[in-house]
């Protein structure tokens, strides 16, 4: 875990102006890619609402060392380069970075001439991804499915001993604003003869964090829990669309498959594990659980292996949008929730020998808390699709219909810190094509 | 499907001496990539025991127009941008090289002298593979494992309605002749309070066909049945290494993970489609099956949609090669045994918009014949493990023991056709490591 240092001193301001409030302050300068009018992708850092571009950047003259190797790498327009060198290079950089964009500093004019306002660019989705896996972490989210189809025996016997994961689809990841096509499934009512393809009727959300994999492991070399976090290049958002109804006929006994592949949403920027240091918190178990096998237990891991990140879920519906209201908060939630840490999951998944790659992408599963209002899907909000919920428009909802927007934000902050935000993760339903 | 042509004429010959017997006769022709003693990866096409570098017959100046552009694609190092290309430069060039090859072609001593002997290069992964999908179509595989846990119901009801599948992982595909670590998981005895990390007891081999995807489909647009074959670059053999005690274990409710992730074995020759032409069977069901729904069936894909490749696997201990003996064949099946066709998997993993891209690698699934001695796992062979096989030496087999080989092979023949081999998709198991 990272030591806090002047870059995340609460009390420093940038003289880029619209880093002065929002998600994105000097604290935080996340990693992203955009490509402007020309349509090149280019690696940037963000602040406040402007991208600054390390390719620019790495030619200037202003960085030496590893600051200035961290921004060659990020220059080649995804960010796996940047994500296989690791945290030495990247905190070199950050803190670069932060004495270039601090009040008062120096070359203001040379880096201001390397900003780019947001709205004048594309984001783009910041890596290649090879191998994108799903956990299941989330416990009140496991507890709360489990329950509708085993309500005397909602938790697995596993639950508890295994971070559950399965292997997910890279090809279909996107990014935030890209919008996602309603799919045709297998669907069949439990009292039909046979299955039909259909569109889903049962189209959700699931509120997840996301997590970029940096320096890689060697196949058949596992990383230990006090090294897990060494392997983390960052965080974001992620939204991992489910066909209920696709899902609930395919899924035995393999685990699901088209029911997700379709489409996942991420948030753009890449939010560091040093930027997330502030809100690191012990990794606790409630006193009647199991303590974890010895190869997910350290220490150090105990005392800070958690994150505290808030998250939040708002739905817009197409008539709010003609009627121009703003989008209406569903869920609130926190990575609280997390049963298994990010270093947990990287240890467990490797501890076969399996190999992750700069690049790769983890899910966290859906991080539902315990109490109404914080569930992380409709599934858990309508209960089953049993309870629709209401919207300040009197509109219902049991499962998504086409025109609705979902977006997912999420913001750390605690007395003492700067606040720090991931931005949105939002994607539109369009409606199903017509079938071939 | 493919139309047969001179290329598949089985009464031509080539001049390369090695093309006369054995599985690469001219009217093989797969591709694949190598790298000699520079390290430098290249795309060749191998005849009989030599690869023709295509970089190097690219620049000969004998080849035009869509051949050309073929060879000049498999050029780079990987065959994703062949791949990419589909079958019309693919078919050019397998004519092409068929004319520069057979008895009696002009410019055979410019040809010669771009072919290298296989015994002086290293046979590589053909492909950056992107995603990995592996399927369940192989019934008797599917019943013969379902009754050890279901013996009432081992067939799930959605099994004969949906081409089952899951996701896999990417990046620790290897390609043959890569010796595979025996993975540590987590182990559960029934009648044990916890789990222990510990190396499989239970290391299996799994016999499927593996299929290279061509020409990408656009995210959010299925591929029609009769249109599936044009996305299929080739063909492969894939060993599916399991750790069925950590399967067990794990398993429930999200499907396979680390008990597959550690490993998976390819030949490194890509067989094409025009090859296999010769070996189309039409795609068949039993009376009392349901038919296929409408996205899965068509007249053309009921005509030809089937494929007959004889299927082996041979086990050599090290004490049969300490003895100079040879590898015992184990099991004989067939591609026959596919409950789905390849077009069929594909169209139905593209059903919901999923993107299938150039590199992409599906697994069929095990293929385990219907009768004794075609089991396509040692779960099977041993019937979960209860009744060991024997090998000739008086060694028996429950799973896989530290330093047992397993090799793969595959050919197709009939009356009228030159025989088209695979080659060999074989591994050795290592030990575990000392857990760190």
């Amino acid at each position: 875990m990272t030591a806090l240092d002047f870059t995340h001193d609460p009390s420093r301001r940038s003289w880029v102006t619209s880093a002065g409030s929002g998600d994105f302050p000097l604290q935080n300068l996340p990693f992203g890619v955009v490509a402007g009018p020309d349509g090149e992708p280019r690696g940037v850092v963000r602040i406040g609402d402007t991208a600054l571009h390390l390719s620019g950047l790495a030619a200037s003259g202003l960085l030496t060392g590893e600051a200035q190797a961290a921004a060659e790498a990020a220059a080649t327009g995804t960010l796996n380069t940047l994500f296989a060198l690791g945290s030495g290079p990247r905190t070199a950089l950050r803190r670069a970075l932060h004495a270039l964009l601090i009040e008062g500093a120096p070359h203001q004019e040379a880096v201001a001439a390397l900003l780019t306002p947001l709205r004048d660019v594309d984001v783009l989705l910041p890596a290649r991804i090879g191998d994108y896996t799903d956990f299941y972490v989330g416990i009140h989210h496991a507890r709360s499915v489990g329950a509708l189809f085993r309500p005397g025996n909602p938790l697995l016997p596993n639950y508890k001993w295994v971070p559950i994961g399965y292997h997910g689809r890279a090809s279909s990841v996107r990014v935030s604003g890209a919008p996602v096509i309603r799919p045709h499934g297998q669907l069949k009512a439990p009292d039909a003869p046979a299955p039909v393809l259909a569109p889903t009727r049962r189209l959700d959300f699931e509120l997840e964090l996301g997590v970029w994999i940096g320096p890689e492991n060697r196949l058949g070399t596992p990383v230990g829990i006090d090294d897990a976090e060494s392997h983390v290049a960052g965080y974001c958002l992620l939204n991992d669309w489910s066909a209920r109804d696709v899902q609930t006929w395919e899924y035995q006994p393999l685990g699901p498959f088209l029911a997700k592949s379709f489409g996942t949403t991420v948030s753009p920027w890449v939010i560091t594990p040093e930027a997330l240091a502030p809100f690191r918190i012990p990794f606790e178990r409630p006193d009647d659980d199991p303590a974890p096998l010895p190869y997910l237990d350290s220490p150090r891991h105990r005392a800070g292996g958690g994150l505290d990140i808030e998250l939040e879920v708002r739905i817009s519906t197409a008539r709010m949008r003609a009627d121009g209201e703003q989008p209406h908060p569903i869920t609130r939630s926190s990575s609280r929730h997390m049963y298994w840490t990010v270093a947990q999951l990287v240890t467990h998944h490797t501890s076969n020998g399996c190999n992750l790659q700069p690049g790769d992408l983890l899910g966290s599963g859906t991080l539902s808390g315990p109490d109404a209002g914080s569930e992380g899907s409709l599934l858990e909000l309508s209960r089953g699709g049993t309870g629709p919920i209401t919207l300040p428009n009197g509109e219902t909802r049991t499962f998504l219909e086409d025109g609705d927007e979902i977006t997912l934000s999420a913001r750390a902050h605690r007395p003492g810190a700067a606040t720090i935000g991931f931005g949105e993760c939002v994607a539109v339903i369009d409606p199903a094509i017509t079938y071939p």
